[in-house]
């Protein structure tokens, strides 16, 4: 799975079939709506109508997750699992979304479907639809201009190439290995190993699977297990702002009053020499 | 102050002086090397040398912040206010820096200034420097194709105009009213209104401003402080996923078990539709 553009696929381009927009490497699935893993994410929707709580604005878009239809009509409930589980993670994890839209939408091309470039889900919910069965909700804005978008799309444009999109590795930056991040989460049961603390919420529990020596420059730490803690929010910040450290060879907390003497709860292996590299840094700044 | 791409303002766009600079409304202060405000974020900064603990790759700065100089050398320490203070807002609030470099820089121009794009500070922090007095040390990547920026500053075009930049509008989305979220928390000093904690570090206490109606859409919440909270990260988390909501006429947790009966300290004016709005979301999400 691929985030992000498509090298040689420009915003605006057309394609006469959902087969030709797999083969460009868009949108795999040739049915499913959305293409996304549970421990992953989502890197793409495509839009073809069907579902009657979907609003689309064309740079705002109210999506509505998969399942729970029969005979093109919403039966049952749906759940945070599959494709929906992963638009939740891309939100989440702010990963870019491509979206496609289809002919048989107002704002669709003319015939087949049309790649109109990259989203960021906003928000989720989990709600109860028009047919009175709940329903995952997700809320996708357009990462090109709203102006731009609209005159583009609409007026004169609407079934030619646009001009090439800048490369964005900005996308490419933000998208971390969600399944370490997602696996630390999980091991721990999403308590945080400071605190023992698990935060519930109806969205699904909240934690943060956080590296110990940072990714990217300057510290460039690697996204890897070792280097990785569960934490809620609040030990994160603090964590990332240096108000305490954890020993490397006790794993003791070091620096708040309300864990004096206690250790971080362990159950999976991390390497010292990322605590090491964390404690020093919790000195070089006092 | 204008946040992110100055109108008609091409990236490697070459200017005479810094009064040059300041008329384009690039960089707005002659002399200083950030153009930022306590309680709003800094927009741009000029890199001229100066500063021992500089570091520059063209794509990722190690930027020294101002003060504690005299006749150019280190002499004190300095302290997260004025411009530093607005570069660490800038990093909370991920606002865009414009970067200028000088002629003085190695990676600079031949003569004059050149504007080198957005730059985001990725983290910050307050360290010894060479000089062993303490200095702001802010980490900042650009937002442009690390490979793109070097084959083009680098090499050939070093003192020629580049291609425009696409139209940034994410930038201008991020930028929410600072003053508001900062003016919260100082009011609560720094002290989360639901659980009254406040989480302190050494790069300063840590605290949300939170809207309660959100902003953009789908909600379109206004940035103002009557729809605003100070929140701890756990509590913010909570309160965008629904545990719990504030009962708008007498200011109950309710959905939290540790805080039955409780209700949230109260010392600027809420307007309640944007509690009754939260709470009817509550409601429907569950």
């Amino acid at each position: 799975m691929k985030y992000g553009n498509i090298e040689g696929i420009k915003v605006g381009q057309l394609f006469d079939s959902r087969k030709e927009l797999a083969e460009a490497g868009v949108h795999a699935p040739t049915m499913a709506g959305i293409w996304g893993r549970e421990y992953e994410g989502a890197c793409s929707i495509v839009l073809s109508g069907g579902y009657e709580d979907d609003i689309d604005q064309l740079d705002y878009i109210q999506y509505t997750g998969q399942g729970g239809q029969e005979n093109g009509k919403q039966t049952s409930d749906q759940e945070f699992k599959r494709g929906n589980k992963g638009l939740q993670l891309s939100c989440e994890y702010h990963l870019p979304v491509r979206v496609s839209r289809g002919y048989q939408l107002p704002n669709g091309p003319s015939k087949g479907y049309r790649f109109d470039g990259l989203y960021y889900v906003e928000k989720y919910e989990r709600i109860k639809g028009k047919s009175g069965f709940y329903v995952c909700r997700f809320h996708l804005k357009s990462e090109l201009e709203i102006n731009n978008l609209e005159e583009q799309l609409i007026s004169n444009l609407k079934d030619s190439y646009l001009p090439t999109p800048r490369k964005e590795t900005k996308n490419e930056r933000l998208i971390r290995n969600v399944k370490n991040s997602e696996t630390v989460k999980s091991t721990y049961d999403f308590k945080c190993q400071v605190c023992g603390v698990k935060l519930d919420s109806p969205l699904g529990p909240i934690a943060i699977g956080a590296h110990i020596k940072r990714l990217g420059r300057p510290d460039e730490g690697p996204d890897v297990l070792e280097n990785m803690l569960c934490l809620c929010p609040n030990h994160h910040d603090q964590f990332d702002k240096y108000s305490y450290f954890i020993e490397p060879e006790t794993l003791e907390i070091k620096g708040l009053d309300d864990y004096k003497n206690k250790r971080i709860n362990l159950r999976h292996k991390i390497n010292p020499i990322f605590l090491e590299f964390h404690k020093k840094q919790f000195f070089n700044n006092r």
